[in-house]
């Protein structure tokens, strides 16, 4: 066995992601595919209850039910909550314990075609990163460095944890082009984790581009928390693409435009998010910065 | 008064079709849009409870539960069953009963653009119809005449009722596009009313293309009524495009195409709408005509 000796790939975490739901249970069916000769892979299906109900969650988004704090607590008995610690011990009571990565595959509504999630800027990471954005180009690579996903996502119970998400698709929508085109990241970076245990990854002076997140925009809301503007048609679909001062954001119900207000170029993505209303973001900015790995 | 006397207006049939539903508040918010000299317009939100909940429907598909004997059996305590009940009442003790017109506002994940449907082809649906078609040519007129929309839907209650559907846009997603297409498509559909009431309607010899319910495919399922395939890419988003004998409609996860398997040309639309996998329709099959009104 090399360095990495467990990997887990998680699929349904959100049960309305068709996705990844399938996408496990071809895996599942076929352990074959995942199987790589240095290290053991598990497949998971992040929450059942939800994926069988073809909801994204019961009581609360499973994906952000993993604060150690959270895990401990045992008054915590929403579905959610148990499901949480439940998977927690599965994947620390493996024989192969501890996991060293979680892929988790996601989708979403907003337009990000493939995008590989880190949530911290170091040197595994990035070079995983590096490597599938040099296999295909028009992979992009979302920081989270300090957002706290490290903390609270599934992933999070890896050493290393990734988030896959593809869109644009709707919930509950299985997208054959975006299913094929998550398959094979996920072959992408087992292969990787297979030359990486054999030490034979040879990236030299590889550039990536990262979109580091800065923040989360909400929609303009009145007293009554009700949304009072839509995204700007110009904007809609437009992630990981410049957004100046002055640009257009938002487009009221009376069809008033509302700009971009920040002194700053910036990066929006994950916009108009079908699951992000409720948590009250409209996007999420990003400043794109050229490393060297 | 002119012959049609009241109108009424319903967004949020469907508790996750927020273009319907944001229409509708700004509706209620500011009746003037709706009002017009010759009749009386309602404006109504199907389903408050879903809406509030951001799902379909709590129990049961509200659009699904206006059957008469449904209506009259007041052992079905289901929600929607309640909710049904009550717009019934409420509609028809109204002050200018019975209602002529309902127009029904909705929005779908398969690429329809705006789509009206009527349920009955007879002179007022047809002409009203071949009117909207020309003042805007990209308009799709769906038929689903025989298919029992006129005895289950809420648009049903009237006498004439018109079910507006546009998409693509996700289950829970506001798009300001087609948030302003459907608006301006309520509008052209009071207008066209008031100039009936008024006899001022001219349509002489006007062509007026139609696409007719033929029936609805199901995706490959096995024996435990699993999904086996998803829509080909191919034939993803292709709604109202013609479909011929051996063209790939569906694609195995394992990439084996599935082909259309019958004689005819047909044209697909309702493709790939995310609440149609629990009613295994992966899309509606029509045939295509062009009549003159």
């Amino acid at each position: 066995m090399g360095e990495l000796n467990h990997v887990v790939i998680v699929g349904g975490t959100h049960g309305n992601e068709r996705i990844g739901i399938h996408l496990e249970k071809k895996f599942s069916q076929r352990p074959a595919l995942v199987q790589r000769p240095s290290f053991s892979t598990q497949v998971l299906l992040g929450n059942p209850e939800a994926t069988a109900a073809g909801v994204r969650y019961l009581d609360r988004d499973l994906n952000r039910s993993f604060e150690r704090d959270r895990l401990q607590n045992q008054n915590l008995t929403s579905y959610e909550d148990r499901q949480a610690r439940q998977i927690a011990q599965k994947i620390e009571s493996s024989s192969h314990a501890p996991v060293d990565v979680i892929v988790d595959m996601h989708s979403t509504t907003s337009n990000v075609g493939l995008t590989v999630i880190i949530d911290q800027e170091e040197g595994f990471a990035l070079k995983l990163a590096a490597y599938l954005q040099q296999q295909n180009s028009s992979i992009k690579v979302y920081s989270t460095a300090g957002a706290g996903r490290n903390r609270d996502a599934l992933r999070s119970l890896a050493k290393f944890g990734f988030c896959i998400e593809v869109g644009p698709v709707a919930q509950g929508v299985l997208d054959a082009d975006l299913f094929q085109k998550t398959e094979a990241l996920v072959y992408m970076i087992l292969d990787y984790l297979e030359q990486y245990n054999r030490h034979q990854v040879s990236l030299l002076n590889c550039s990536l581009t990262l979109y580091r997140h800065l923040g989360t925009i909400d929609y303009p809301r009145n007293e009554h928390r009700e949304i009072q503007a839509m995204i700007h048609p110009q904007l809609q679909s437009k992630d990981y693409q410049p957004l100046y001062p002055g640009d257009p954001m938002f487009l009221t119900f009376d069809g008033e435009t509302m700009s971009y207000e920040g002194t700053e170029i910036v990066y929006p993505m994950f916009i108009n998010e079908a699951a992000y209303y409720e948590k009250e973001i409209a996007m999420c900015l990003t400043q794109k910065a050229q490393i060297i790995v």
